[in-house]
């Protein structure tokens, strides 16, 4: 089985891609995958009950109906969605190959767009942020680096105090803010805590009145009076069949040149959070896989020319990204 | 009058900004414009009966229905809109001024957004690419440059053939594109053409049968059978007030770090089409307003922290982009 392009994911980049490429006419498939990386299809998003920043509903819009949504966009236009894990694959070459689960023949693609997310290390449950609910109210911070850090002096300004939970006896944020964090006058943090559980109303109305804590060392426990919980720890993508095959940073992101799809190899695309680590948000990511969708469009018109014209010596170079960084001039249509 | 953030601009990309930045309280005050640019506030979406691309809406979306999804959306979320123009700025020194349209008193912002979009450069109107209607039918595209041949030779895979109008006597495109499009077997290149009024039913059912054209030096008129009309001709950024302020490339789009919003001026980002000549979609525009937004909320609590914990000494560094291009790195809050 060959595809012009297979898209490896389920969240909103895999889902904008597929929309472009499908109304491109190149008749993508789509692996969301059955619960990949511990997700159910659709992704991240499927976890969250209220969207209120995805623009174009002002009333907000649930994660699994967003996701539902888009799912149906894809399918419209012909997206080929296929309910199985890609396991393996092999981009040494082209046409690439793909290994479906439990399968011992890989299919192949001219093209591959990676979107397969990064999962949050969610130990314990938060609520959101913003609102007049955090207003005045005592705020827990979960982690010890620069973010946690960031966080926590934002928050400062809307709450009460802020309490930042440190798993080990010492900050890993950069020193500058390690020092601005502790002088802080709103803030406060503890080491050697971890949390537990969320206590309060989160189940009806979704606020929160307190938090358990624990001593990791010593076992000891604890309840904080908290009405928000923000997290700052770490993501995980999605990119362990990747290693050793593409590009990452040293948190296993693929790295994609700034403000483009392309990976280092030729003909592989990357998009949404498993190559953003900054952004992360549902709108950036569904832009980020429209942008995988017209380069990844771009590089099969391309291969495909070459076949019709026979090619021109130096041409292929003119698409590729340029050494600064920048992706090659791209002129999509105004009236798409 | 004193405002923590303005947004200038009124397509998706100032609202998805507004969105998030109201949603961090950041009370933001976005400038739609009267008829400025010489569009609706709402921008170049509106002038689109029917989107079909933008992901959440499987059955499509009306582009004014859109626009006005977006901008209540902004405005539940606290975003102030005035429907005015801003006709002059002094981004030199902060806090930035900005004068409205018959205003002598210059309004003051700690942080600018700039998405005011760019125009494209219409003659007629076309119709959509893709969908069964151009499928061995007769299509045209207008322009002569790189961007026209690579369109005209994607879309002689779909259509019967492909015919290039070429205002001038010469293509814009680079020798080897040049060489490619003219030895096309199924595009044909007319120089010295211009397109005047597309025939047909148009006006019913959205498609057309034919384009009337003229040759510009002669006066010559002709008729051409054409069921799809392309564009690849210049958009026209709306920068005209940030001319000799802000860094532009030499088409007068703004510069902004590859992936990113920043400009040349701390404090000052710029989003959606008036920085970005190669993906112009509804839905990159909005990702990149998000950004704009988290970049400028970022810089915000820099600012207020500094004036909290008085700051320290290279810490203001750390946040600006690194020098490879890259934005320093940012984490925003997985449950946003």
């Amino acid at each position: 089985m060959h595809h012009k392009v297979v898209i490896i994911g389920s969240g909103p980049a895999a889902h904008t891609a597929a929309i472009y490429l499908s109304r491109a006419e190149l008749s993508p498939v789509l692996y969301e995958g059955m619960l990949a990386n511990g997700i159910a299809a659709g992704g991240q998003l499927t976890t969250t009950t209220d969207v209120e920043n995805y623009p174009g509903f002002p009333k907000g819009i649930g994660g699994q109906e967003l996701m539902d949504e888009m799912r149906a966009q894809s399918e419209r236009f012909g997206t080929k969605i296929i309910s199985e894990t890609i396991e393996r694959v092999d981009l040494s070459s082209r046409p690439f190959k793909l290994w479906q689960e439990y399968e011992e023949e890989p299919i192949t693609a001219s093209a591959v767009i990676i979107a397969t997310g990064a999962k949050w290390d969610q130990c314990v449950r938060g609520v959101r942020r913003g609102g007049a609910h955090i207003q005045k109210k005592p705020l827990v911070v979960i982690g010890g680096g620069d973010s946690a850090a960031e966080e926590a002096m934002f928050l400062a300004k809307y709450g009460s105090e802020v309490t930042v939970l440190v798993r080990r006896d010492a900050l890993r944020a950069s020193k500058t803010m390690a020092k601005r964090l502790l002088a802080h006058p709103k803030v406060k943090v503890r080491f050697n805590t971890v949390a537990t559980e969320v206590t309060g109303e989160e189940k009806t109305s979704g606020l929160m009145t307190g938090l358990r804590v624990k001593n990791p060392k010593t076992g000891q426990e604890e309840h904080l009076e908290a009405n928000g919980l923000f997290y700052a720890v770490g993501h995980d993508p999605a990119t362990k069949m990747f290693e050793g095959v593409i590009e990452m940073d040293e948190e296993k992101y693929i790295l994609t040149k700034p403000g483009t799809s392309y990976t280092n190899i030729e003909g592989v695309f990357a998009a949404g959070d498993v190559q953003d680590k900054r952004y992360r948000q549902a709108i950036t990511s569904a832009g980020s896989g429209c942008i995988a969708a017209l380069e990844a469009e771009k590089f099969l018109a391309e291969q495909e020319n070459e076949e019709v014209t026979g090619g021109i010596e130096g041409e292929s170079e003119a698409r590729k990204p340029k050494e600064n960084g920048e992706a090659p001039e791209y002129r999509s249509n105004p009236l798409l």
